[in-house]
């Protein structure tokens, strides 16, 4: 069997770019990045021939994944098989030096570094993206007023720029954790003493030497030890892909909300085939915003795995280790495919002010009672202007029976229906949401 | 790409039949036999031709599921683009008849129910594999002797058999379970009320006849009523593979806890290069249940996301159907594997008689002092026998101790310190496990 | 400090009879419930004098919980304190009688099912009021059409009748859930083998006599063998928890959404303060329908804990098990407390058909565009007849342009926009959920 | 009902100083600070009289929560409850001054974030004292060697002192993550605007200031814009959590392993009562692992419940919001709990270096086995020798089997075979750790 998943149960990530870098043979190419990683370290301190490490990184690794997966069983972890596999391919004389005194967790722990720090390259680019469709929304959405929703009711007017700026600063709060993560290169030998690699080099200074120069090589920082069953990394890039996926959710869930039929204020940028049904030719699914939903429901608890991973036995778990590898894997697609799917729908999302401006009124300026209980209050105290209030706006027409409310002949009831006045600070909320996007470092 | 995801980073499933059963092929070979089976029940019913039946279920579909994968995109599932390339794939003269009146949520769902029920049918098969090989274990070590661990700490005798039998109950609880789950077809068209069905057939009564056909075609139940927002179908999956691999897991930690070096009652079964470390010549790791931990550890999260599901919107919802997908095929591919991997783990378990005895009496004694603490207690006084015990059990050794403590000088220590005369019921309750077993359904 | 923990943070079960069943008093009731139980059946079989059983049974246990919750600390778990300050509660000449040959775990895992079985007969009893509310919504709205919205959009038509089927349907699933768990008494032992019952017995055969007259005296099912390391009854009252709270979750979510100011569909039951905001004196929040979201958010992660917790070392887990006592509490609570809640809300929702129907004729025909779909078919060609519906359903008035149409000359189209006419088979599968429900054992 | 829970079920937190700080007496108070300091704030800029901030902030509060918890299902969230029965308490003339333009969600999750600040306060303080604990076992045994166990069995030789540099580094990362956690004051109105403390102060700009104001008086840092729906200051708070119960979890977990009889490495510090079991006289169960334990299982769960609400509707989310709260005081509570018994747990952990290097030797060398194959395959060859290894250290005594194998007559199998001699950079590693906790800020 050829195993195929690309993404026919998981539309967010099919075709994705991040969805590319998490595949078995991208793994496999990590993997042996890695080994080149550490021949070449070796080389460099004078533990393995030059000529060694470079016959090492010349090798084309030509591996049957199939194969390898299932040989993976033997160990219980890929390193195993894989390192006997790409052996065969190094030539001859160099073979020896493969894999000197490593040992499995070194190699893909350090994989998936690579790996996840690729998509989190790929995710941060695509998150600026989004970030820079918000600001534009934000910016000229500004004014655009509409009805602030809690709890399903209408509440208080805001604006769509408002909503706008709240999705950016969520967005913004995902990029910093992502770039906040910090993704070590691991290097411990069998149980973290650099032991055999000490060995070879017959020296006991040699361990933090390599594991600097094997850092270096690969462009990922040092931990202060191995962290074979230390695995804080592994929760980092959960919580940090969760606020992502959380913060592109929430963007989707409003997008949708909005999008019902009833609401129709905004809708999805169209494409051929998108959003079609097979069978109701009427209907313009917001399907961007179903995908991400799709990812945000599923990320927090792949992360959950990672998170638990932590309660590692001894020197190498048993069993929690082996569990993050798959979890890891859908969550960085899962991510990846929600980023490049959020930049696609931020860029393209056609608002509707006019629509806006229609819902608002459909309370017939129940909107704004908070604002006249406010301004109401020193005329006709606290308690009988809230009763009055909850009591015209059971009634046909609220603003009607407003303007024809004896207690409120001495108000100019129509100055304070007008929702546009009654914003608060929504315009320098705004501005402080822009500034600190522009101001990103 | 060919995003081929063959278990490199999930060996406890890789080349499991149940991984074979859950690739993108599968679900797309899974989703012609529901359009089949919904051509072959309309046919039936006279609303399309038995010809066109005929030219639909014999058609060899030559899709490309990558291709598939990627445009699913369009329609936040992949049933749209499916059923396109499918249709391209029949004679032209049956086309018109395919998907006739159909929704993506019904062949989908139906699809998903297919495909769990054949996981299901292997995992059965493989749970009876490990009941078996359980059963034959506890009968064989009905008395051998060990020490029974509370907290970590030796507490009371028990058998082996009797460890067996319990891991032999929970995984009938377990295939129980499994058994149990209902995976109904689904039949609703777009919003559940089977309109375009009916519309086809001309006669409102054709509906529920249609469901019962369709049903009857692919021998999978019948719901009450179309279940597009009522997940309840997904979330009993979920539970009874938490069951089961909650109970293989339970069975492997036990096999590593009784692996460690300091304990080494038992041995996975040996196969080439299985437990081999890259490094470590010595090594024999207990990979087996390492593997079938790995997938105990994420099941539960993966049904999680099913649980979640429930809180579907509407007639159809716009991100909790969709994230059920991914987690379901990875909780059925890790299900099989796990099953199968404990049963090659049972049937192959190598126990050691006499090291369960040597670690029994390595507290000297003190594991039967709860026994001894009730033997004592008319003698001395319950308090009194406690504090003693207790008092001896910091002594080198207790044994000894007892025998020399002049406040037992009446009593027979030696008789009461054999751990094989403190053993309860253990004996009966083999015998009901195994009872339980043979009398299984 | 008191401690106080009263719902003030989970309004969903503050009041709620499930509330009261599971608080620390409640436990150690259940608690003492059980060491009586144990009594009784120590003594019926001749182990205990009667009068020590009875003079147990008769104790007025007068325990500071406070105080217990703190020494619970020394044994990791709350019944080593309970005992030593139950037994102190007993008169004198009894108190040798109390926990006779008993752990720690045999009680508070019998106190766990006492327990679970009252929530549980409690939250059936509140499911069969929600039960009934919605069988009535089900019938009285059987023709109250609507739109049936899938992915946020309108689709096709359906009737508010349905929609309560629906739930219906999916809340007799969680009750059957519910009624199906099995929630075993748990008598084991130190280490499972009943061995120190057996030791005050001095007969092999006591065992499973014990075992049984124990659990016919508290009412509970015996199992097959001691479970203290296997936990699949706990997977289960979780499982069945979730699919309760996923129903009613389900059935919360419609009603948020149809509540949406600009859906307004349905309203909860007013009663004195509800829904109040304390600014907004016109919002009536759906609060009831939030209270049960509330619960079911939570639910399926505290059953994942207790899912988790099937991975038991050993013949007493050292964490597992501990950490699944005030999950199980949380997740009664929260369950009673949804239940109670959708009672409450299922007997007073009210419904505006006019609403229904006006908002049904929103889109101005397209619902039925589906119906139309098929309808013309025959007359233009499958693909032409999308083609120009897709195209009509974009102009402003998608009726006027059907009449219109050249193409469509021949049909009559007044007939085929009739919603009321495009129902397919809703009443007869209303009428499949009622029976369903009305044939429940 | 009183509704008591004070840890009855949950030892790890029962009395603990975080569990005093979220009964629901705490979470009033709270409530009461954050009005005490609106009005201090709006007193501050001239929107209300000083005399009234003075009179609400010299209020005495006498709420009866259990009532007030039950009120609380009006609003589906306890502060409109809250706000009539606080301002009952203010003097008259001051109560209209009391939640003046406020709404419900700024006060809730401001008093979380006050409520949390104090939670992470003494979870810091107990981790210093972990670490303070760790770093002097890590210094004390540095040369303490011992067993390096991968996958349940001895691997190659490490140090006590390493092991505890590892869970010092992995405790100080989880300090470093509770430090950095962003614990915004929340304050935005009705639905984020401001608007109604802009408009008692008749001044767009008004906004902007309050809320630095109400910040400051707060000390607590501000939002970007108002986080209502916008959630990930809760996904960092789980986050942290997680990490840290995982870091003590990993140590309880390791102490647990290292108690095993067979192992008995490390015994917890002892204390009259703890870890006695109510039937075995001569057991002493690591019960402040177990507790630990317990926590370190539930907390990431309570972690993905806040994690997932970053999934909020609108301007405010009717659930999201509202599943927060129970999960976020279990959260803490059983962090706190956690870090507590770790701190009693590190700082009288008992260490047997003796049994340490007993166990070590218990394979008669294979420990050592990677470092031979190091050795010995320049002599043999790196096929040969790995071949000879293994089957070596399958002899009863491996080391004998060495010295007389005819192959290494060339060999000083002595001097390899010292496990104190392949330590690599275990020294260096340790000096790294407490290097890094010495220069912690």
């Amino acid at each position: 069997m050829t195993g195929t998943d690309s993404g026919l149960l998981a539309p967010v990530w099919a075709g994705a770019e991040a969805a590319d870098l998490v595949t078995d043979e991208a793994w496999v190419a990590a993997m042996v990045e890695v080994e080149v990683a550490l021949a070449r370290a070796q080389a460099k301190l004078g533990v393995i021939p030059a000529a060694a490490a470079a016959a090492i990184a010349d090798t084309v690794a030509d591996i049957d994944v199939v194969d390898l997966a299932v040989r993976s069983r033997g160990g219980a972890n890929p390193i195993v098989a894989f390192v006997t596999a790409f052996t065969a391919c190094v030539p001859e004389d160099a073979r020896e030096y493969v894999h000197r005194g490593s040992t499995s967790q070194d190699i893909l722990d350090t994989a998936a570094m690579l790996i996840t720090r690729r998509v989190f390259d790929v995710v941060s680019r695509d998150l600026l993206r989004v970030a820079a469709a918000l600001a534009r929304l934000a910016e000229e959405h500004r004014d655009s007023v509409m009805a602030g929703r809690t709890l399903t009711q209408h509440a208080v007017p805001v604006t769509f720029g408002l909503k706008a700026a709240g999705w950016l600063t969520s967005v913004l709060d995902g990029l910093t954790r992502v770039r906040g993560v910090v993704l070590p290169a691991q290097l411990g030998g069998a149980a973290g003493t650099l032991a055999s690699y000490v060995e070879y080099a017959g020296d006991p200074s040699h361990g933090p030497l390599l594991s600097a120069e094997f850092s270096a090589v690969l462009g990922l920082p040092e931990a202060v030890v191995p962290w074979h069953a230390l695995r804080a990394p592994y929760v980092d890039i959960g919580s940090a892909a969760s606020i992502v996926t959380g913060a592109l959710g929430k963007f989707a869930l409003d997008v949708q909300g909005m999008s019902r039929t009833e609401v129709a204020e905004v809708v999805e940028p169209s494409a051929e085939g998108r959003g079609v049904s097979s069978a109701m030719p009427q209907k313009r699914n917001p399907v961007l915003a179903t995908l991400i939903m799709a990812a945000a429901r599923q990320v927090p608890l792949y992360a959950t795995v990672l998170a638990q991973s932590m309660l590692a036995e001894d020197e190498r778990a048993p069993g929690a280790w082996h569990a993050e590898w798959q979890p890891l894997r859908e969550l960085l697609r899962s991510l990846g495919g929600a980023a490049a799917t959020a930049a696609e729908l931020a860029e393209g999302l056609e608002v509707f002010p006019d629509r806006l401006r229609a819902n608002l009124s459909l309370t017939g300026g129940t909107i704004v009672s908070e604002r006249l209980n406010v301004a109401l209050a020193p005329v006709l105290g606290k308690v009988e202007a809230k009763k009055l209030l909850a009591s015209l706006s059971r009634s046909e027409n609220f603003a009607d029976a407003l303007r024809a409310a004896p207690e409120l002949a001495s108000v100019d009831v129509n100055a304070l229906l007008d929702p546009a006045e009654y914003l608060g600070s929504t315009g320098a909320l705004i501005d402080r949401a822009l500034a600190h996007y522009r101001n990103l470092p």
